[in-house]
């Protein structure tokens, strides 16, 4: 299963298992010159230390059920070669270079101190960062299988989605074939994670449309703080945790028989970008944005009650209020993973902030998913009236990476699968 | 003078000189309502640790010497109202929200709690964050002083720039009447702090343009790691101390004398949002990109050095060498203090990663900082080929808020000054 606690620490497992260019024998001395390692730090088993390193290796792939990281980078890809023997020989080099960005190590060895007329493996600007539990998610769009024959692979929980009330999207920030999803507790170390696997795809993939994000908005650890969105509210109070096992597999892991085999362990993600009109907002009384959401705005308390996660009492709140239509209880149970981070992107050109909520859901199936409950919010939520949604993606995210044998994807690309 | 050291706990400063909204007093417990303050944490004698407070007040303004934080949202403002007592209140305002926002706490008393039929008076997002060493720093550009009838009163050390070989401006990035630097260990505080200054100026000045940064690519404290920039590199190794007076007062803070009175212990900003050409660079080989830099990339050590602080030969170095070029030994002494941060924003519509250095340098004079020293680069300097400036601004600092009757820009704008 996937760990979302590390299990060791870089300096260990690279004395271990890769055989020894780790900082604990001091790579880092001058003269010596490859230093392969970033800086380790001890494990914590919480899993939430920002040092650590998260397993690369597992059933389910790090990044869904992990302890929700600090940043986001995440990046959709189109596919631009049509060999599929270099495709998949790029998801394994991808695997290669996740497998060991993850762990805190550069991409390469010869990062510094290979050939000085070739270009150095890896770009360097996260040496000497900590690994800052860096996950790494691959996933597949519905585009991607009209590509290599693999139309017949698609799974039927991965449909495109349907056009709600109110979407705005824009061509320039919705699909792609591909996705990775870097989480970090750095977001350097999140940039140089999709900066290294783009350039490893150059002329066999080119970035569509990628994301930051710098303030989690959804937590999956029940006695962490709640975050708060751009709107001032706490998120995700009443998300699925890293630890529940039986929810993630009733809400979350795509099951045996769900689907194609090669999907088994996996999920299935929607990606929004959600704008959010802060100025307008911001001016909006207290009384409003409390209504809107069913929770008062300090404590998170729904309404009428008095602490955060106590249980709400829906016919309390105004029928349009936010928390009372995406409650399960709402929606005949229905429940989704949230891992969404909030974005501030500059500013538009009418001087208004351009930010909102980058939102990424996991689920088990998309049409028992995300999809009945935005439809129901896109029609009703009092929400919409602050909020737009300008970008979409949906994919299907293979089950883990078991071994240093496995590779991204080889479930849906080998032949004999 | 301006604390680079958090001199009191937020609670301790809330109980004492505000009289007791803090948390030491449980404000977070429900049905007490008020939450004020936000998360609190001890005083780091040192100043970097990530939750303390730094102080607003001092002869300069904080932000300059201070210890640089991880993260930034830089502002750019045009003024919209012609009305000069409006602007001066705002003004006032302004200080007041950044003197408590600077020390952990909300815009305004009632921000939550208050009355429900009107706005919060604190948009909310960074409730329950720590102060994260949050500063805030204003400028007035050079446009600014065409307005109140202010125009002798403009420093001649505040120069428009020259057109450089290379420039490629936008104008959506470039200029601004003034100028917010927001830095905090924490995105979401720095984010916050911006947004409600922008929402307390709303119909007196607009946002122009706005910057993210997400990376140091300088320290101000000589015994912290150096940072690397997005090319990988060590930079700023022998960047100005926070610590260092009598290389702040040389270089960095306007003296009496040296312009009009009112920018005593002030100093002047330039800002450039310098774009990377990281899919080149990172095809260029290992000895090419040492040779651009003037600096081995493991370690960072000058060519024909060990060690990244051993002293350089910078006739070891290419002529053209980044390093070689930009030494104060090579401009007569020249030095600034840099205070960049990387960036990255998404991606063009080139499937480029849209990323770079948004570089700020302080210093006490331009003409006798950044611009000889850019004329010098920008026609000779090897890095210009994997870099373009896109953006650029100039400000003066003024000196730092005195004690808590004083504000921002008093000594510009008082009639008597």
């Amino acid at each position: 299963m996937t760990e979302t606690q590390g299990t060791a620490s870089p300096s260990r497992r690279a004395l271990i298992g890769w055989g020894g260019a780790g900082l604990a024998l001091g790579a880092a001395a001058a003269g010596s010159a490859v230093a392969m390692t970033r800086t380790g730090n001890d494990v914590d088993p919480a899993g939430t230390a920002t040092g650590v390193a998260v397993d690369f290796h597992g059933a389910h792939q790090a990044g869904i059920a992990t302890p929700v990281q600090d940043r986001l980078h995440f990046a959709a890809f189109d596919v631009q070669t049509d060999d599929r023997a270099e495709f998949v020989q790029m998801l394994k080099d991808w695997t290669a270079a996740a497998r060991r960005m993850t762990a805190g190590r550069t991409v390469g060895d010869g990062a510094y101190g290979g050939l000085p007329e070739a270009p150095p493996d890896d770009t360097g600007e996260s040496l000497g960062l900590k690994p800052s539990r860096l996950t790494l998610t691959i996933g597949f769009g519905p585009s991607f299988f009209e590509k290599f024959g693999l139309a017949d692979k698609r799974p039927e929980a991965l449909v495109d989605l349907p056009q709600f009330p109110g979407d705005n999207l824009d061509k320039s920030r919705t699909g792609g074939d591909l996705c990775i999803q870097a989480c970090a507790d750095d977001p350097q170390v999140a940039v140089h994670a999709i900066r290294n696997l783009a350039r490893i795809g150059f002329g066999k993939v080119a970035v569509r449309w990628s994301q930051l994000g710098f303030g989690k908005t959804s937590s999956t650890t029940p006695d962490a703080q709640t975050p708060r969105n751009l709107m001032g509210f706490k998120d995700g109070t009443r998300n699925i945790a890293g630890t529940e096992t039986d929810r993630l597999k009733k809400f979350v892991w795509a099951g045996e028989g769900d689907g194609p085999d090669w999907m088994t362990g996996g999920s299935y993600l929607v990606a929004r970008r959600i704008r959010m009109n802060i100025e307008t907002w911001d001016r909006t009384s207290l009384q409003e944005q409390e209504d809107v959401f069913g929770r008062d705005k300090g404590e998170g308390a729904p309404v009428g009650k008095a602490k955060e996660h106590d249980e709400p009492f829906l016919k309390a709140m105004k029928p349009d209020a936010h928390v009372r239509l995406a409650h399960p209880d709402s929606n005949g149970g229905v429940t989704i993973l949230r891992r969404g981070y909030s974005f501030t992107d500059g500013t538009d050109g009418l001087g208004r902030l351009d930010a909102g909520l980058f939102f990424l859901a996991y689920q088990r199936d998309i049409r028992r998913g995300f999809i009945p409950l935005q439809r129901k919010l896109s029609a009703t939520d009092a929400l919409n009236e602050y909020i737009q949604h300008v970008g979409s993606a949906v994919f299907a995210i293979p089950p883990g990476v078991r071994d240093k044998d496995d590779w991204w994807g080889r479930s849906l690309l080998t032949e004999e699968a």
